[in-house]
């Protein structure tokens, strides 16, 4: 079902990583709910969490741990978000994650725990904790598209890529997998991403990386404006491949390509987003500021009215107008306003363009894949926001899910 | 299917205002969808419109007009709202202002119009003028209901109050009228309210009342965020009874009664809503400003999540809890946070209440009218925000508009 997307079958070993999965049982039958990342002795390791306040007893437990020491090992389940479960949650999750530390022989500040789920119940931590011997035998470089499918909630297929990049004193392989169904939602679509390279780069410039690419990638989509209370990402370079960043080109060149993975892992969970039955960038222009621009994007992104007349792919122009009417931005002047469907005119310096027809508008409408710009004509700032439409099958999946 | 809600079916008559309405054809057949209201010489009006920067050509020119003179006539169209019409859409809203001032025999700055309907499709304004000598020729004071009717787009009821207040020195009459189905939404259903009263009020004044009350009530209610380019709320006082507001009690008891009314008109278009199968009230306290719990509130009433698990009548506290978690605020301390559905206490302190159970939960969400309560702590202000849930009816009707 998701969006001019297949599953991902193929995903390159990453020296220094190994993965396994379980059928631990947590809250699906038959299929595999647990999962564990290990990173090499000296791996550097980036994380951003989610800005929700209420963030979740293993979020709480991954930034304490993250103080602490660098991180040998992620243990993620699916099926429970433990979150909303005040100070009992965050003891199971630190029993959880100390059960590990001793099967694997490393300090309990090693090891991250991620949940997605169910938010408000408690985690099975018997269940769990049975799964943790038969997930460290099963370690293995060659898991990842397994990992993929096992850290699945409410997603319709595993989703991840792989990127190698040559560099001026060898080649680096890069793979991420990502998991959302939803970005981003509280109740069984926690965003939850994972890259790892063996490229050889510090944790400061790594952790930079992270941050600088998530701004225009995770932070850059929207399903329905909701936050998970889960949200992670998670950046790791085992340098195993002893390839580092020398030049600036080196330099240029990684980030180039993180760039395009992680973009390419959070245009995923929008292609593979509930219910989704299309792709739409929102590109905005001319803005005074980047801020500016992803507010007026964000307004138009998180439209129902606008995400409705995509779903029934109604040229419904008149929405995206109102929506840029009512952006959160000071002063906008609408003799300046220029509106597009791809590379169709619709408005332009705030009046109906006089080549725009209804059959215009309708054939960029008809396609799977939609480009609405707004040009702001006070500025030269740009942003854009990827999201999907609203459908019925979105009402269906939130309304439905619990009962 | 309006929530807890009966088309209104008598009105009180207000001295000196007649109206009347005409199957004009504009886009409906076989229905009413031409209105006129008109004011006696020596009226007060007030006014509010909305703040989209895409308004339509109607308020523009409605704004222009209360510049230059007191209203006497308001000519209302459904059906088409004359909106991204650009510079031909305002000619054709003066040709018609113009054509209705002609026959009434006033300024052509005394007629307001309004419209409501289809954007970005220019007026048929002969069959408009067409319809106007009928129109003048109906005008009666008894035509209330009708006109309520024939505002009507989307909505599935007409919607209307009347009432009177006691003052000091004799009796007045408040009585209203609105249209919206979505408020606030910019295809067929902008929120248009007509209220009168035969009270001795100046304009000043007047509009200051209104202002006062559509903050707290017009102002206090989403369906799902988006805001028309054409809302307008208009409040004329007669004077026709002679009675003024002379003491405090008389202005205290007056202004009562105009927010029960404007709440009452406001709650109506929640209660008619586009989709609505619930009438939540989203109250929230202890904020440190009205604006703070506002946001708290608007954040929790836009929620998709929320506004699905309302519709499923599940009661997933999670998803309200990520949303305050979420909602545009400083430094919330989540220990002072508490969360009840109704009365039954589900967050306290940032906790799960012992006391709750899913039960207890689903006896509130099988409600039709639910009340969430979110206390954040940490003042002393608080706000409400009226809304209802996301249903598949919502989509539908916003998909298959125009197919």
């Amino acid at each position: 079902m998701a969006v001019g997307l297949e599953p991902v079958s193929e995903l390159m070993p990453v020296a220094g990583v190994r993965l396994s999965s379980v059928a631990a049982g947590i809250r699906y039958e038959g299929r595999a709910d647990l999962s564990l990342i290990e990173f090499s002795e000296g791996t550097s390791v980036a994380a951003v969490f989610t800005q929700n306040r209420f963030c979740a007893a293993p979020v709480q437990l991954a930034k304490e741990n993250l103080q602490i020491s660098a991180p040998r090992y992620l243990v993620i389940n699916s099926g429970n978000a433990n979150a909303g479960t005040g100070k009992p949650g965050l003891e199971d999750a630190k029993d959880c994650s100390a059960a590990l530390a001793a099967l694997a022989g490393v300090q309990p500040a090693a090891v991250l725990p991620f949940s997605t789920g169910v938010i408000g119940e408690r985690l099975p931590v018997k269940k769990l904790i049975s799964g943790l011997p038969e997930l460290v035998e099963g370690l293995d470089a060659g898991n990842w598209v397994k990992t993929a499918q096992a850290i699945m909630t409410t997603d319709t297929i595993p989703k991840g890529i792989s990127r190698s990049v040559e560099l001026s004193t060898g080649t680096v392989v890069l793979t991420g997998i990502v998991k959302g169904a939803g970005m981003i939602r509280p109740d069984m679509a926690t965003m939850l991403a994972y890259l790892a390279t063996d490229a050889l780069i510090d944790g400061e410039t790594l952790q930079q990386m992270l941050n600088d690419t998530n701004a225009v990638s995770f932070n850059a989509i929207t399903i329905d404006g909701d936050t998970s209370t889960n949200d992670a990402c998670i950046l790791a370079a085992t340098g195993r491949s002893a390839v580092a960043l020398v030049t600036d080109d080196d330099n240029a060149r990684f980030l180039t390509v993180l760039t395009e993975v992680m973009q390419h892992l959070a245009q995923s969970l929008i292609r593979d987003g509930e219910g989704a039955t299309k792709f739409v960038s929102v590109e905005v222009g001319g803005a005074r500021s980047i801020e500016e621009a992803r507010e007026v994007a964000y307004t138009v992104a998180h439209s129902p009215l606008v995400k409705t007349a995509l779903f029934a792919s109604d040229p419904n122009w008149g929405r995206i107008l109102a929506a840029v009417g009512r952006a959160p931005i000071d002063h906008l002047d609408l003799a300046g306003v220029d509106i597009h469907l791809d590379d169709v005119a619709v408005i332009s310096a705030g009046e109906p363009h006089p080549d725009y027809s209804e059959a215009r508008g309708q054939a960029v409408m008809d396609q799977s894949d939609i480009t609405i710009s707004v040009g702001l004509g006070r500025g030269s700032e740009a942003a854009t926001v990827w999201t999907s439409d609203l459908s019925y099958d979105y009402v269906k999946i939130n309304a439905d899910y619990r009962s």
